[in-house]
This record gives C-alpha cells, structure tokens and sequence, in this order.
C-alpha cells in the first residue's frame, strides 16, 4: 500500500527486468509450465485462425492482414507483458473502430487502406508506449465502467449488423448503423438462401459450442486438456466444413456463394508506415481512441486473471508492452491489436503459465500463414460473419445496463447516451459523448455537494445533522458540515449556500464550517474561502473552522491563509468551536 | 442551507417576481434610494460613453454599437437582474471574444461583421437564458479560479497589444498575437509621432485618476457624491481634451492622427439577426465561450457587491437577465453584453441601491446617442486606445499566480498552459485547452488518493496512520482508509494499490477497507468493489468493509451487494473489524 507521493519517492534507476519480464520467467522458467503453454498456446491459434482474418475483413482489410497482425505483436507481448494470460491480436471492436477511422480516408484504395491502417497501429503503439514511459495510464480512467458498457454494446450491435450482409450474401454499402439497418431490411428479397443456409448452421454450432457443449464436456470427466481443446475448436470446426461444403458443391460457382478468395502465402512483408503528419493528424483521434478502449479492454481482463493467482499486472508495463506489440504489427503488414477478453480467458483456462504460451501461438499462426493459406480460398464469407456475430453478441450488456440504473441513476444516463450516441453520431464521436457526459455528471455531482447543518447531540461533544438527530443548536450560531473535498466546481456551491442562509437569517453571528470530510481545498476553493470570510465579515458574521485535517490546514498555513483569516476563528473540534463563541455553558 | 436533493423537493409554482425582481424592489421603493440611483447611474454613463465607443472598435466594430449595446441591455437587466449594483454593457474580454469569433467569418464586410456580432449577442442570449431557466448555472463551475485568471491575463496582453497601432499610429493588420508584437516593432520606424504623444499623455492622465486622485480625494474629505464623480471622470476628461485639441490643431489633416469619424446620430435601429443554421454552428463555440466567461466575470463581482449589504443573488436568475440583456442588444444593433468588474465597483460605490441606476445609465447613453454623436467625430484613435489599454492592464494577474504557484502546483500549471495558450494557440481554443487541463490535473488528483494503512493507537478504539502514529498492526490482516470518494477515476488505483500489496505479503488473510472520507460509490467503483471482492477471495483473502456512512451503505444494500458480500464482514468500526478477525484479544 502506498501513499500520493510514493511513486515520485523511489529511486528511478533503469531495470531492463522491468521492461523485458521474460528476463524473469525465462531465467526462472519451469518444466512443468510448459505442457500448460504448449496447450493454451495452440488452443488460442485454433481459434485466432478463423477470428484473425474475420476481424480483418470486419475492419475493411484483407484477410491475411489477421494473420499478420497474430505473429510479431504476440511473439514482442510474450516477452514483454506482465500478464501470464493475456492473449493479444485482433479483436471485433478495435477492428470496427479501424473501419471507421480508415474507411473514410481510403475510400476504395485498398492499397491505401493497408497502409492507413499499419499507420494508425504505429500511432497507437506510439501513444500507448508514452503513455506507459511517462507514467500516465491513469489517463484511461476518463472512461468510466459505464460509458465503456454503453460503448461496447452500441459498437456490438454496429458490428452484428454489419455482418448482416454477408451472412444474407446481399450487397449493402458501408454506411452508419441506421442506413446500415434500413439497407438490410430493402434489400432482404435479394437473400441469397444457401448463403444464408450456411450462415444459419455456422451460427447454430458455435451456439451449440458455446453454451451446450462446454458444460457437457464439464459433466463427461474428460481431462481438461482434451475438454477444453474440443469446447473451443467450432470456429475450426465450421471453418473446415463451410470451406469442404463450398469445394464439394461447387457452392461458389453455381450458386454465388462468397468466399474468401486468395490468401497470400508465406511470412508476412516488412512495411513501412505512412510518414506524413497530415496523415497522422487525421488519424489521431480515432488512434488515441483505439489506444485508450484497446488498453481498457486488455487491462481488465489482465488483471482479473491474474489476480486468481495472485501474481501481479503492471499497467504501466502493459501499456509499453500492447505499444511494442502494436508497432510490431506495424511492421509486418498488421493493423491493431489489444488484448481479447474471451481468447485471454480460454489461454489462462487452458493453463498458460508464462508469456511461452503467446510465443507458440504466435510460431503456430506464422505455420498458418507459410503452408495453410491455399485452404481459405474457399472459405465462405458467412461462416467468418457468423463467427464474429456469435463472438460480439456476448458484448450486449443489458445486464449491467438493469444494474447501474437501480443504483445510481447518473451513471445509468451515460451509459444511454453513450449507447444512444454510438448508434446516431458513430463510433468515434459516440465515445466522445459519452465521456463528456460521464464528466458533466461527475462533476454535477460533486458539484452540489451534501451540507448538513449539525447541531449538538445531548450534552455531548459530538455534533450531528440536525434533519437526523435530536440536536440543540444555538440562534446566534450556524454549523454546518460539507461532505466532499473544495474544489472549483463546488466551492460556488458552499458560498451560494452560506451567504444565502445568513441572508436569510439576520441574527446569525457566527458561522462554523466543519471540515472533517474535507480532504483537499484547491486554489478556486481557497478564494472562494477568502471572499467568503470577506463577504461574511462585510455582512457582520464571523467566520469559523473547524475539524479541519492536518494536511488541507499545512497547506493553509503556508500561503498565509491562516493569519489573516485569524488563529483565533480556528478549532479542532466544533465543540471547541460552540465553546469559545459561547454557544455551550461551561458546566465547570 | 439545503442539501443535495433539495432543488428538487421545492414545489415548482411560477412566480413572476423570481424572473423580474423590479415587481419587488419597485414596490417597495424608498426615496432615500434615489439620490444614490441617480448619482450611481450619471457615473457609470459618463465611464461607459467612452469604454462602450472604444470595446466596440476593439471587437472590430463600428463605434455606435458600444452604445447601442448600453441602451436596451441596461435597461432590460435594470429590470431582470437580481444584483442592485451590477452595471451591464460591452467590455473588453467579451470584445476581443467577439473580434476572434466574428473577425475570420466576416473578413473585410463591415455590414457582415455587425449582423455577425449581433446573431452572436443571439446565440449568447439564448444560451445564458436556458442555463439559467434548466438552472443548469453550475456549468460554469467547469472553468476554475486559476484558468479563467490564465485566460484573462492573457486575453489582457492580447488586447494592449491590439491597441499598440493606434497608440503609435501605424497600420499593422489583425492577426495573432505573436505576429502582432512581431509587426508593431517591425513597423515601429513609422510612428506618428504626434498621435503617439496624445496616447502617451491620455495614458498618463488616466494612470493619474487611477492611481493617485482617488486617494487625494478621500483624504481630501470631500463628499463622496463629488469625490466619486471626480475620480471616475479622467476618461472623460481625456475625450474632452483630446477632441479639443484636434479640432483646434487640425491634427487629423495636418498630421494624419487618426480620429473615430463619423458615428451616426439617434437612437439603434432596429435590428434582426442571421437565421442560418449554418452561421449558427460557426459561431456557437465563441457564443458558448462568451455565455460562460461573461457570466463567471458578472457574477463574482455581483456576488461580491451584494455581499456587502447582506443581499442575494441569484445564479439562475442572473442567467436569464443577462440572456434577455443579450437579446435586447440582439435586435438593437448591439453585440454580446455583460456585467464589468470596474464599472460595477464604481456603480456599488456610487451608491446605486436599486435596477434604478441601470435604467438611468441606459436613458443618459440614450440621450447622448440622439444629442451628442457629432462631437465623437474628432476623437482621437489613440486616447480610446489609451483608455482601454489602462483598463486591461489590471487584468494581468501576476499576484494570484504567484499565491497559487506556492499552494497548489497543479492549479498554478493550469494557470499557466492556459495563458500560454491563450497567447499562442488564440483565445478561442486557448480557453479550452485551459478547461480541458484543469479537468485532467483535477481527475489526476483524486484519482491517486491519499490511502493510510492504519494500527491501533495504544489499547484504544482508535486506528491511526501507521506512518504517522506509533501504533500496533496485525500480521494476518491489513487495514486502509482511502480519503476520497470511490468513482471511476480512482476505483482502479484503490484496485491495483490492494492486489499489489497482498501479492507481496503472503501472509495476509484479511483485507479491511475503512470508508470515513468516502462520501460515494459510483458504478464503476462498485463494479472495482465486486471484482476485488473476487480477486481477493480468489486470492484466498477476505475482504471486509468498516465505518462506511449509512447513505452509501443504504445504496450498496439496495443492489444486494451487501448479500452476496457477506453481511459478518461489514463492520460499524475498524475496531470491530479487528475484534472479528481475531486481531484484537478480549480483555473482558
């Protein structure tokens, strides 16, 4: 545990151990890990396979660029991630997010949009690498759990109905979600029925898969590295037999199914960004919004596995390291990445021990891509979109949405409006709206603090809100307690209220401002303070403290606040207070 | 003194005397007032003639609409607004707002620029008045003490450079500030020398007035129905003089120093805005930026004045009168108006009691704008600039930067990025990058709260900071107090600070949060709660919560997060806690 300023207290001498932990885990590296590694690490490439190249056809990219995007970036996040699960790559909406960020630029240049899209993974890796060197991941806490929800189920449903097209094998523009929508439902009568035969099978395997299957194999006794292996392989397994159906059939050519076509063989190409700040302008904000919701993401999903086995995630670290891992993608033809919620999940399942595991899955993908490619070219459309409809339709959170509105009705209005904002203005500008929003809230609500107005209880020393307890108070006298620390959205607030109050009340003479929830008064506050106690003592009041903190009153004391403001309208208790301007009797 | 839901709670019955507080004071109107009315509202007008003309040029418009805009505003405010001393008109930050908002849409089309600036009176109108009856007023709170100091002291330098060409009589075109130092001593060379002494003695004599008369005068023990007007007039006298001598001189053809020219005779016409969604968009950031900077400078200095005489003022209501101020300047052939700080000082002093003085200031412009506009033609140039340059030279804060600079680093950084800003970027955006880093420094702050492990304070109840306190702590088990509310920008800190610290100290068994400071929760934060309850556990810790306050307890039970959280592990007191966990031994 550790105070404010500890951070700034350590030494900060270079450690390679802290940017490279594979120099710890390597040098301390087990042989009983490594049957756990080589397990998750192949499970996970069985499913980045078929997900890899649909979330790049998702984000407007050809497929291979899935591919690419699974090798270098997992072989530098093996080395350098603190978390011994996460499973980095291309995830649905990063990938959404890169279609919208791209697709306006390139417009149908597919040459460009490759580059664009390598260029906005050299800008995310670059942000997220400073953000993690200098310390400020704290940064991505402007995205409240709320906002990110209505984010997330908004971006969802973008993507289950973007998919919509292929999985009816009609032609539909790339457009916003409501023309998307409408498009959808005009140009239904051109279904093409096979295509959507395959798309509805694929769909209802992987359901099977996901949701009956998984607790089956759980009730069979089957050992884990055979049960989970089996759960997890319906993406292979309808990516095998769409592809076998379509060859065997002739699907393509007799009846217009859609397919992949060529994949290119062998290693990804070395590439090269775009270096043109006109460029990079243009694509900022859609990468710091990549950077920030592809951090959150993985970060949440890092730290709950780790936490299961008590090891420890560095955020700092794990920005530098989804930073490197981004600027590898740049280079080897890729777009994106972050960490995947449900592919993190099944590596630490399928017992991922260290960083190995995202390194063999990273050799198993670059295989993939050297001998396996001829076999997508028949791969049907459908089956890659009843993939990622399947895998984004778990991101609709109504259940959380049920929960923050019976808890806390502000955080439940940001998260509509974000939901709401994503599916009327977009997805870049929707994120945007919502953290607005969550801010505007946040500051609403401590901007209006909880004032209480505390009289003494019995003949005790203790004071307390006089709406809740039978209290005596004292006419010539008001104290009241505020219950949130003074800052400039609220310190308006205090002053409104108390000059409001004496104006109101003629006989007061004294006012108490209790300060026992106060723990920081910042410079609009301690202005407000001193015109206050100027505007009190022209009204003829005098002003009061009480129970102030050691620290909020050092720093009084230092700029002189406290000699002007006289030493002698300062208490530590607001008993001590009432006595000295004689509002308790002295019992003796 | 109300708390948080009290706004709520009020019955809401329309009352028109809450919008138009002259059926009140009216009413009740007292003779004795009307002396100080009177003198109060001579002054100011004789102050506003000359600041009206010159704001006006200053914001790139022709003279007459700095009066224009001191006759129906004044008036209408005179009867809406809630502050008696208030006096309402063109000022120069507002100006320069106006000058930056107008000035690249218009280009060199005068009649353009003045149905601009009168579309922006418009939008500010409305956009004051909506604040104020959704009483929404705290919006304002976003901009705190030390930005808006940034901004103004910036915005200050900005305008007493504007006016250096017509101090040195040169022509520089408009543009940003450090183009505008750069070409005022590029050209420098080509002074007129002439038009440079009149600025150089106009400025003098009003340093006088300033600086020196006013405190002649109050030892002089004159009566302050003559001290005030004398001390107030220096302005005046300038024009006077400054007319005078380039008529008699013939200056203006003799030597080229340029005058004011001609200002039309009679009352405003009037006047209809642009009504194009279009302009309106264009124009809504700098509309935004005016409706808040000028409110934030009205309302602290009308707080102030009615503090003075134990009066109220009323946020929302100051809103809606300076909106329907702005509106009456809208179809008057005004531009944006608000409250000025010197010349409600001055109005205060002069003793207007009641919307009287306003009405009268409105009625003496009035007069002069039908009677006296011929004699404006001759006025120098340089002694309007010489007035505002003395005015604005105050705003430059150099005091309040160096008292925050020692108290508080943070806000004085945003101070200071502000002013730089302001200067560098403009004033448009420099404000919002000022706003925007204040929200950050603020977020940043609290969202590395203070957080004490505390021990037991000898054989007490008590458990103090072990940091600070010579106390006792239990092996198995770890107490915290967080000083802060629990929301989004901090949850995860309060996560990471907890898993970090059991991951390094196996032998804990219990983890005990102390919620005193803790005023709220938000989702987030419960959302942070409910998964550290399941890491911890996980983790094979038990999770206690102690001396949280019953509002936050009552909304924890409501979602049944204290149901599954385990009723036996929420303790009144951090004793009790360490009494259940076996960490304090039962002395009977």
């Amino acid at each position: 545990m550790t105070t404010t300023t500890s951070s700034q207290a350590h030494p900060k001498k270079f450690n390679l151990k802290q940017y490279l932990p594979v120099l710890v885990w390597g040098k301390n590296y087990q042989r009983v890990w490594l049957s756990g590694d080589l397990l998750a690490g192949l499970i996970v490439a069985i499913m980045l396979v078929p997900q890899g190249m649909a979330y790049a056809l998702l984000a407007g990219l050809p497929p291979q660029v899935g591919l690419y995007a699974s090798i270098l970036p997992l072989f530098i996040y093996g080395l350098m991630g603190t978390s011994r699960a996460l499973a980095v790559g291309p995830v649905a909406i990063v990938s959404l997010l890169v279609a919208a960020g791209v697709g306006d630029l390139a417009g149908t240049d597919m040459t460009l949009y490759v580059q664009l899209a390598l260029t906005l993974a050299l800008l995310v890796g670059i942000i997220q690498a400073l953000m993690g060197l200098f310390k400020v991941g704290f940064l991505v806490n402007f995205l409240s759990h709320p906002v990110l929800a209505g984010f997330t189920s908004a971006a969802a449903l973008v993507i289950g109905f973007s998919q919509l097209k292929h999985l009816l094998g009609i032609n539909i523009p790339r457009t916003d979600f409501i023309e998307t929508v409408q498009n959808a439902v005009r140009h239904s009568p051109e279904t093409n029925l096979v295509t959507l035969a395959i798309g509805v099978v694929s769909i209802a395997i992987l359901v099977y898969f996901k949701f009956v299957l998984g607790k089956q194999l759980k009730n069979s006794r089957l050992p884990n590295s055979l049960a989970i292996p089996i759960s997890k392989s319906g993406p292979l397994i309808i990516v095998v037999l769409g592809t076998a159906v379509v060859i065997l059939a002739g699907l393509a050519e007799k009846f217009g199914v859609k397919v992949v076509g060529d994949v290119p063989a062998g290693l990804p190409p070395l590439t090269m960004p775009v270096l043109d700040t006109a460029v990079w302008l243009d694509l900022l904000p859609i990468a710091l919004t990549i950077a920030f919701v592809g951090f959150m993401e993985s970060i949440s999903v890092a730290k709950s596995l780790a936490s299961k086995k008590r090891q420890k995630v560095e955020s700092n670290q794990e920005l530098i390291a989804l930073g490197a891992a981004n600027l590898g993608a740049t280079f080897t033809g890729g777009y994106p990445v972050t960490g995947g919620f449900s592919r993190s999940v099944v590596n630490f399942e399928a017992g991922a021990n260290t960083g190995l595991a995202s390194i063999i899955t990273a050799v198993l993908i670059a295989l993939t891509v050297i001998f396996l490619t001829p076999l997508f070219q028949f791969l049907p459309r459908a089956v890659l979109a009843a993939i990622i409809m399947v895998a984004v339709f778990g991101l609709i959170d109504v259940k959380t949405l049920r929960f923050v509105w019976q808890y806390n009705k502000a955080d439940a209005i940001s998260m509509i409006i974000t939901f709401l904002a994503v599916l009327i203005v977009g997805i870049e500008k929707g994120i945007l709206v919502g953290i607005g929003v969550s801010l505007l809230l946040f500051i609403w609500r401590t901007s209006r603090p909880h004032v209480a107005v505390v009289g003494r209880l019995g003949d005790s020393e203790i004071y307390r809100n006089v709406l809740r307890h039978d209290v005596q108070t004292c006419p010539q006298a008001i104290a009241i307690r505020i219950d949130e620390s003074l800052y400039f959205a609220n310190a308006s607030y205090l002053e409104d209220a108390t000059l409001g109050y004496v104006a109101d009340h003629p006989e007061i003479e004294h006012f108490i401002l209790i300060g026992t929830a106060v723990n920081f008064i910042d410079a609009s506050a301690l202005e407000t303070l001193e015109s206050l106690h100027r505007e009190l003592s022209d009204a003829g009041v005098i002003f009061h403290l009480a129970a102030f903190k050691g620290p909020v009153m050092d720093r009084l004391k230092k700029v002189g606040f406290i000699d002007h403001f006289g030493a002698d309208h300062i208490h530590e208790t607001t008993f001590d207070a009432m006595k000295a301007i004689g509002c308790v009797e002295n019992h003796g």
